[in-house]
């Protein structure tokens, strides 16, 4: 479906560029979630970080310093950010409040059944919209909201 | 000693406001790296984190919203950011990020003996000082140099 039509149905989401956040060297046993997330968000505008499902083929040869100025200038770019919070990561931490600075709306999304507990100054920012999710079909319906919430906006 | 003694030595660092940030919800496996740091940097200051020795017992029957508020004050009050960063964690990515953002001077201590990889968002920031350590003593050095460098500043 191209942009134009989807813009033009009732119901549908306007496109949007997503800053997909989620660990890569904090962990990566949630990959498979991750990779679901970012099909789903697809189909709502351009996922920036699409690399997340696959980051060691994306950025073998990069330095840190170019990844960080990668990831700060599509960030800068995004519409929205949405956070897989499940496995702790710096580098999502990082993300989350530069873009809460930036004034991006934000979702962060946990998966309490992982047995981990969501830090505190993530699931108390007043800036951060966190909701907790069981299975990736609750996660959907939760990012189709929030997306819908943010085109009203 | 007093802080007046302190600051009247050759070769002493006048006292200052650090902001200790390390993993709390994202893994205690460093605690005692933890406890030994924030006993070093009593010797040159405040350490408005030291609770970070004890998390339990400090932050019982505060809610997150309560905890975010207090630590973004203690953040706002700070002279420098002290993160010891080995374990992953988001809310130290967010601290280290919102501290850039008021412009506070940041160290970002990381053992690569643990096996894991440092963020690309931190270690590739500009506005990020990063140190590897081996040993506690190392840290310490670290530490010492980069509060002399801060006082010079």
């Amino acid at each position: 479906m191209c942009e134009s039509n989807r813009r033009s149905l009732p119901g549908t989401i306007a496109r949007v560029r997503i800053y997909f956040a989620a660990s890569i060297r904090g962990g990566r046993s949630d990959e498979h979630i991750y990779r679901e997330l970012i099909d789903y968000l697809s189909s709502f505008g351009t996922v920036l970080t699409e690399h997340i499902a696959h980051p060691d083929d994306a950025e073998r040869g990069l330095s840190d310093e170019e990844i960080y100025r990668r990831d700060l200038e599509w960030l800068h770019s995004a519409d929205v950010v949405v956070a897989e919070v499940t496995t702790p990561s710096l580098g999502v931490g990082y993300e989350l409040a530069t873009a809460e600075h930036l004034g991006k709306s934000t979702l962060c999304l946990f998966r309490p059944q992982s047995g981990g507990s969501l830090s505190a100054m993530v699931a108390g920012a007043p800036g951060q919209t966190v909701a907790d999710y069981v299975t990736v079909e609750d996660a959907r319906r939760i990012v189709r909201a929030f997306l819908s919430e943010h085109e009203r906006a």
